[in-house]
């Protein structure tokens, strides 16, 4: 497999530097800022009603991120997300604790009918309860869900068009043509908050300048896990593997995406 | 005194992983969700009204922390609180601020009447003035008491039924019977922002696994003193002791916090 | 010129301590509580409605930064900056993002109509646009502006009577009389979120012990860029020159500061 063009897509956001326009919770914001500086692109934040439209009009991508859901944050999404739409903006959305409550669970099907969502990016209960699969989970942990994980992204990815990427120690990514896995990554990055929402703000920053969503997905995948890979061999604990992890991320050059990848087409 | 029970509960709550619902502040959120990950807990924060009462009820333990208190996330706190109550799920309680202004200590003395709280955390000048001791306070910091903060705390947890912790340099804990201190910390641990709340959340990680609201007290102030005492020998600043705090309490063993931990009753 | 004042500032404001009542974003808020903490000040943030005017009371200046603004924060800054007003307390603002979006550009020009702003920090696109000048901004990033920015900054100043400061390579200050630079500061500062709201949390802390706004926001430049520049000497990514610039601004000294402030009067 020709691994090159995830080294051309760094390459590119880091040229574009995309404005990637975030609706987030709170818990984790600050670090989907910094690592969306770090893989190159430019974040900013932003919820009122009075400005989200005209935001995300400047943006690349847009991140919809429900980790701390309310009422006003929902409305926000779903203005932002359908000037979004109309500009052909594509919308990334991470479903935080879908599942743990009806609240999350039934916005997030709410989200799905309303918008033209680009990625879905979430751990196995979470994807697993969107998709209707047997799956349950545990506050925002991933739980455990039956059924071949692969195949419930690429049905679910089929019924929606939109690309399911499933967090791992796998990573799974599909479009609901192809199933590609992603093998690389840390333990490390569950011990720490935020490496989940993380990821979905580099995916959205690929987004911005790649229109191929799997091909993108994929290209976040492996540098996340590449810059978690190497700040973990240098690092005792969780909180010198954070900062790190910055690090990584942002000396992660192009070759070196393309040399480590670890891509599978199935 | 037997010290080993603290190292029986770091080993519990390791093993069971619980859930530690926070409702709290922006500030400090991201530091109090990385301190529940090291101490072996699963941090996740929740406030709004549709789902703080699902969300607590997956929860081995509440988070009520009143740093950047506002109209909404009182009801939300006063909510969850309810939920959690009649769960039997202990409700602890950081009252950042209280007596900085009527707003805060109001609200406190409302959730004091309205839930029945497990713990109260705070530093002598918050604690004082809970316990209406001839006390000020400057915003957040703590100011002088008069009177012995023992007995303070001592006779506010008779009276209340709540068990009182008050952090400083000597740490004090009573649940209206006994009054332990601990002497575990390091001056380096006021340097920074959020140790008061990161203490919150590993005070109600512990609570999630000993019922013993005092004997979980102790455990967190000795484990996360322990921390701060190694992460500050090691460091020559505030950035660097932070990032060394969270590697030191994930990095902690139950043995070694029955070795270190200085507590003694009285 | 004479520096010296430059330390002697520095020394009192680690002597009084001072409380800087913040009303700031989500995104980099605990940056500011930390940033506010090593410069030698006490940070205390708070929106609620029910008790900005009694906060701001008891604090020695106030931050109102419009990075994540909605009108309920609206509401609050301009209830607290009355406040301040009255009890002639310092505001100063940080106009995150304003020209990205017209709710942000009306929103400055209403603070600035309603309240006495002692001072506005933010980049070339920013101040440029409050100015009138032909700007463009991108998102929260700097945009080009025409015209000198030097020569902008002092009649903006002279006319409102604002002190203006413009962050950037080489940055600006004027309270309309003079026009002052400071040269100190590395690229490192612009690749990490936050370092813009930081500086401003600096300067609030500075104006709190000094009455000329021009010089606080001299020495909180001086300090600031100071610590980056010791920061980036030592660090290799984004990750670890942020926690080296919260050591090496805690760890400065007055006298430092004095030795290694680049300043010119103009």
């Amino acid at each position: 497999m020709n691994l090159m063009k995830y080294s051309a897509m760094l390459e590119l956001l880091r040229q574009n530097r995309p404005l990637v326009h975030h609706i987030t919770n709170y818990v984790t914001v600050n670090d989907c800022a910094n690592v969306t500086l770090c893989i190159g692109a430019s974040p900013v934040m932003s919820h009122a009603l009075e400005e989200v439209e005209e935001m995300v009009s400047y943006a690349g991508a847009l991140v919809l991120n429900i980790g701390t859901l309310d009422p006003y944050q929902a409305k926000s999404m779903l203005l932002a997300g359908r000037a979004a739409n109309k500009l052909d903006i594509p919308v990334i959305v991470d479903p935080v604790g879908t599942g743990a409550t009806r609240y999350r669970t039934d916005f997030m099907s709410h989200m799905i009918d309303e918008l033209q969502i680009s990625v879905i990016k979430g751990n196995a209960g979470e994807i697993g309860m969107l998709a209707g699969a047997d799956a349950r989970v545990n506050g925002v942990d991933s739980g455990d869900v039956k059924g071949d994980l692969g195949n419930i992204a690429q049905v679910f990815a089929k019924k929606t068009g939109i690309t399911m990427v499933i967090s791992g120690p796998t990573d799974i990514v599909s479009d609901g043509n192809q199933i590609i896995t992603v093998e690389n990554g840390h333990p490390m990055m569950g011990r720490i908050s935020g490496t989940g929402c993380m990821l979905t703000s580099i995916i959205a920053s690929f987004a911005a300048v790649e229109r191929d969503m799997a091909e993108a997905s994929v290209a976040s995948l492996a540098a996340f896990g590449i810059a978690g890979e190497r700040a973990a061999a240098k690092t005792p604990g969780p909180g010198s593997f954070k900062t790190a992890l910055f690090d990584h991320l942002s000396l992660l050059t192009p070759d070196e995406l393309a040399r480590n990848a670890k891509v599978r087409k199935h």
